[in-house]
Order: structure tokens, then C-alpha cells, then sequence
């Protein structure tokens, strides 16, 4: 059972601006939740329906976590799903990971205005599987703790550091020896581009793509062709969606490491 | 003006059952409408903002098209998206594409239920991308028509034909000498597996991968490597989502093709 304060809190941490004054967020659904539950992270409440209760067995780890049971008509009042599942968690938001990070032994990525919720969350479960630990997102990425992009990363934004910043102080900051991937229209085809096994991938938002001031710190602008090569503009589409191109460049890069 | 009865019929189109009735579908926005009236594709009539006529020189062939100019406020009566945008064309569904396909001599893909819309757009346009004409879909693939699915192609559906069938029966029918490729945990790693230019690639759905009738009619079991390799299933994402597996997939066969 809910009281009237509880839910109200619980429900504004659907705004940003409620997440930055409690620090906490939202994260919903049994294979979220547990994912959470086995990483660092502190959970401050679960809130979960009878039946969940019932049948999870949640980690020894977690005996200090209050779990309050309430129905799914008090769940429909908090969740921010529009099929809201059996368990809520508000989480406390991590201080930040050190930053700038070493930029010169590791690959990361760079995100110039991703806007999306879905393609953040897509783009940090692609990092986590290539073994990306840091990505640094412009100050006008979505935020990580916005309930979507939480709920498509599936739970894997727990390995991956997400630092905002303003990238071009960030990249005039680095040392001139570190590259600077960016894919291009006319950039040299990724599949037989020099890579490394560091450096920093950009990738573009989804209007614009790669900022024109972002642009002039790419040392190596790479393409992802399309096939059959010779294929004319109108004949195949324009371009790819940005979570796709992370993952085909990133699949690139870890493929010529192994 | 939009009479009430054309407002409630086009609306009805945001469902499934009426989609079969009238042989009609919703495409909104002015790429995806653009690119539908450069596409072979017969439209019905075109419904859009006073600003939007005014601003938009349609192709001349569209000359027959009858347009409507409606408010912002019958906009939003009648789109299926929660950010309407100017315009929203009803568009006839084609005549299904003469199937089967011969399978001898290209790069396909089979998807074994895929329920998610957004997926489904995202793999018709990496389909499209990488020259790939024909995806086989399972019977509970969601349908091409949902307006979720055709919003998220961007309208690249135009150049890819999709067919719904059984898959089993339709894999029981191949020619033995086509290759079927689908990715599991123990299969070969991608990026070393003997690829072939033709053949079919199979997506297993987002919730239960390939099932096991499916799974038992692929030739070659390939894997999506995780960098470094050697770590624990623990410290990973277990998998990648069906889209961004379809794009690594594609970009790897393309890759050797080049």
C-alpha cells in the first residue's frame, strides 16, 4: 500500500526535473531490476505486486532494500510504461565516474545530439557488448536516467560510464595523438579504413548528424557502404539509423582486434 | 474539412481489421510521404496542414492525388502518432510480390518472430541498405502495415518486399543446396565463418531468439562475438538487440562481397 506522498514522489521522478532534486530514477521490470540489483548500484525502493514478491527470490545482497507490495492499479499510477510490469525500482542516481578518462589505450564513443531515448539505450547495450566502457554524450544527448532510454538498455547501462559534456572542449583537450572516427558520406570504407584499437568513435545525431564544429576534430572520416556499391542515391536509403551505424562501425573495429 | 465519416475511416486504419477491409495503410510525416509518392505506390489521398500545401511542390505525377487541407486539431484526430506531423497520406496496399522467390542467387533474411515495430522498420531499412530485396517473415511477425512499423522504415519499405508465411514450410521447400544462416551462442564466429553471397539469413524474435522448428533447418550457426572474448557471461550484455544483430550480420556477408 501506497501512501498519497510516496506515490506522488515515486511518479515525478518521471521528469528530469524531479530526478535531479531527489538524485534517484526509475527502473522497471524483472530482468531490469535484477540487473540492477547485482551491480553497484543503490536501490532505495522496490515496489512490486503480490504475485512478483512471491516468486522472485532476490539477492542476499538486497535484505536492506524496503519492499513495499502494492496493486497493479497503484502501479498504473507510478509507472512510466504504458504496459507497466510487476516491480519498480527507484534507484539513487551514482556520483559521476572521473572524467576526462584516459583517452589513450581504450575505444570509446562520442554522441553529437542523440535525441532519441530508444537509440541511447540501444547504442549503451551495443558499448556494453563490445567492451566500450566510457561514451561521452553533448550536452544535448537525452539524458541516461530518462525512464526510456533506461528501459532499452535492458539493464547493461551498468557497466558503461556516460560522461555530458561539451564535446568540442573535450576533443581540443585531448592529446593530438588521438583519433578521432567520424562516419562521413565521403569517408573511406570502413571495411578497409585504418583502424586502431583506440580512439573515439562519433556518432552523429539523428537530424543532423556530425556537427560541422564537431566535424573539424575528426581525423579519420570512415563510411559504412552501402550494397551494391554502385547503387545511386534515390535507388537505396539515404542513410542508417545511428544506433545501427554504432553498431556496424563498432563490430568493425573489435573484428580487426580479435 | 474533413466530413465525419472519412475522419472515422481514416482513423480506423490505425487498426489491423480495418487495414483488411479497406486494402489500405497510414504513412505520415513529409519524408516518409515524399518518398511513398516517388515509389510505386498508389495513394488514395493525401490529408495536410494549410502551411504544408503551401510550402510543398508535389511530384507532378501526383497531380490525380486528391488533397485535403485540414486543421491541426482534425490532425490530431486522425494520426496515429502522439507528435503528428503536417501531412498524412492513405495509401493502397499493393498486390503481394509473387512468392516464393527464387532463393538461388541472393542474400535474404528470415525473421522468426519479430513483434517489436520499431525493429521491424529498423530491419527493412538495413535490408534496404545492403541491397537485400526479400524478407520472409514468420505468420506472428508483426505486419508491415501497423503504422509503427511503416513511421520507423523512414519509407524505406518502398524497394523491400516482405512475405508472411510459415516459415518451417517454407524452409522445407528450399532447394537443400541453399544455405540457411542464423546466429546462436555456439555458432562460428561471425567474422571467421565461411559466408556465401546468397543464402538466408535467419533473425530469431526479441523474446525467445530462433525456435527450435526453425532452428533445426539451418545449415550454418554463426555467433556475434562479444570483445574481449574471453569475458563471462556476467560481465556482458547477454545479447544484442534483433536489429542491431541483423545490421552486424549484413554488414559482415556484404563486407566479403565487396
Amino acid at each position: 500500500m501506497l501512501s498519497r506522498n510516496e506515490l506522488k514522489r515515486v511518479h515525478s521522478l518521471q521528469l528530469k526535473k524531479y530526478r535531479e532534486i531527489h538524485n534517484q530514477f526509475l527502473a522497471e521490470g524483472t530482468k531490469l531490476v535484477l540487473e540492477i540489483l547485482d551491480s553497484g548500484f543503490s536501490i532505495s525502493g522496490i515496489y512490486a505486486t503480490t504475485g512478483w514478491i512471491r516468486e522472485t527470490s532476490l539477492p542476499p545482497a538486497s535484505a536492506s532494500i524496503p519492499v513495499t507490495e502494492i496493486s497493479e492499479s497503484e502501479m498504473a499510477r507510478i509507472t512510466a510504461l504504458s504496459s507497466p510490469g510487476p516491480v519498480l525500482a527507484v534507484v539513487n542516481i551514482p556520483a559521476p565516474s572521473p572524467f576526462p578518462v584516459n583517452t589513450g589505450d581504450d575505444l570509446m564513443l562520442a554522441l553529437d545530439d542523440i535525441h532519441d531515448p530508444g537509440n541511447l539505450g540501444t547504442i549503451i547495450r551495443i558499448a556494453d557488448w563490445f567492451g566500450i566502457h566510457h561514451i561521452i554524450c553533448s550536452e544535448y544527448t537525452v539524458e541516461l536516467y530518462n525512464p526510456k532510454v533506461i528501459q532499452s538498455t535492458m539493464g547493461y547501462f551498468v557497466r558503461v560510464n556516460l560522461h555530458y559534456t561539451n564535446l568540442p572542449g573535450f576533443f581540443s583537450s585531448l592529446d593530438p595523438s588521438v583519433r578521432i572516427f567520424g562516419t562521413f558520406v565521403e569517408g573511406k570504407p570502413v571495411y578497409s579504413a585504418a583502424l586502431s584499437p583506440a580512439g573515439i568513435i562519433v556518432i552523429g545525431g539523428e537530424s543532423s548528424g556530425i556537427s560541422a564544429e564537431t566535424a573539424s576534430f575528426v581525423t579519420d572520416k570512415i563510411s559504412i557502404p552501402s550494397y551494391p556499391v554502385n547503387r545511386g542515391r534515390k535507388d537505396r536509403a539515404e542513410s542508417l539509423n545511428a544506433s545501427v551505424a554504432t553498431a556496424i562501425v563498432c563490430s568493425e573495429f573489435r573484428r580487426r582486434s580479435v
